[in-house]
């Protein structure tokens, strides 16, 4: 049967997956084999019957009083998310955030390669970044595309160069953008937008220390 | 009336607020005095009943047929979210993630300020960062926040130590922690973890570009 033809999954349990897949990732480094949804739901501070629910959408992993397999779950979780596959990205913005997310030791070895990066002033950096990524010119940036099939754009710059950018990356092919400036993104329905709002996390932060 | 005593108010109402506040913000600079929740709608691509009921548990700003204040609704959303209060920060981990974060232009405005970076090593980094913010040895985060009033702390480090050091961070009385390690933490009831998962949320732009 095949997990990646899955429909309606709602917005929440995509959501929830990643936290799956990391908690079973967790359990595999200390040599677990096997998990009830009963010791899955306390280590991970929600209900069993919630596991068991979201996981059945997918098909259900688990045999009734023997609990999951843990390396078969946490394969076909990683398969239902897409980390089976391989994806090139470019990083806009070689500044601080751009380096920060570049440097991430985790996201390589989930097959996510950054191929370059992209900036208004690469001499600033000296043209390359960490690990040797090479840093080229913004006005690089659409013939780059025309010649490398690039999966992901993650954008690392205000809000105002994002959007003038945005149609670029999209005309280039892009299948996805990963968002950290502080605005909305207008983009075909093929292309795919996931925002990290810095500012807006801070301010709910705010806001729960207030309430 | 005060908005400071609203009760149940659901997450992703909380979650929708940060987003009010920046389209109010822009309407501002814009210098536009008044807003229809349909005209707001229509920049926001939510519907208007979806503004208007959200806005309505906060005790309704907008008169009908007059559509909303935008000053008026940007002053009051903020200080929902408590930006009309200040906040002192420190930054765990002086790293480039650690660094990105402290030199975010934005949060200073908003009355978020970093008071001082704590780090492993500080010498790596000639122990100041970007502004002259001092990087203080890890070892010493536990006197200085007996010496210090800090409403939150950034965790900028990987996840082992970010759960080692999140009980210093307890003791020593911060009422917030904005965490950007891989992990959940523990923490008693009345402190507030805000935490943003970098890799969850590029694992749901993979899901997002598969599906």
């Amino acid at each position: 049967m095949s997990f990646m033809d899955n429909k309606g999954i709602s917005k929440a349990v995509i959501n929830r997956l990643p936290r799956y897949y990391r908690y079973l990732g967790l359990l595999l480094d200390q040599g677990t084999e096997r998990i009830s949804s009963g010791e899955l739901s306390r280590r991970m501070n929600v209900t069993a019957s919630q596991i068991r629910q979201d996981l059945n959408l997918f098909g259900g992993f688990g045999q009734q009083g023997y609990g999951y397999n843990v390396a078969h779950l946490y394969e076909e979780i990683g398969k239902i998310l897409g980390l089976d596959k391989s994806y090139s990205l470019i990083v806009i913005g070689a500044g601080k955030l751009g380096q920060a997310i570049s440097s991430y030791f985790g996201f390589e070895k989930r097959g996510f390669k950054i191929e370059a990066m992209f900036d208004r002033n690469p001499a600033k950096y000296g043209g390359v970044a960490f690990r040797g990524t090479s840093i080229y010119p913004l006005e690089d940036l659409e013939d780059y595309l025309k010649e490398h099939a690039i999966d992901i754009a993650v954008l690392a710059i205000p809000a105002e160069p994002a959007r003038t950018i945005t149609p670029v990356l999209v005309n280039g092919g892009v299948r996805g953008i990963w968002n950290f400036a502080h605005t909305d993104l207008e983009v075909p329905e093929n292309i795919v937008v996931q925002s990290v709002h810095l500012s807006e996390s801070l301010m709910q932060l705010s806001y729960k220390i207030n309430h």
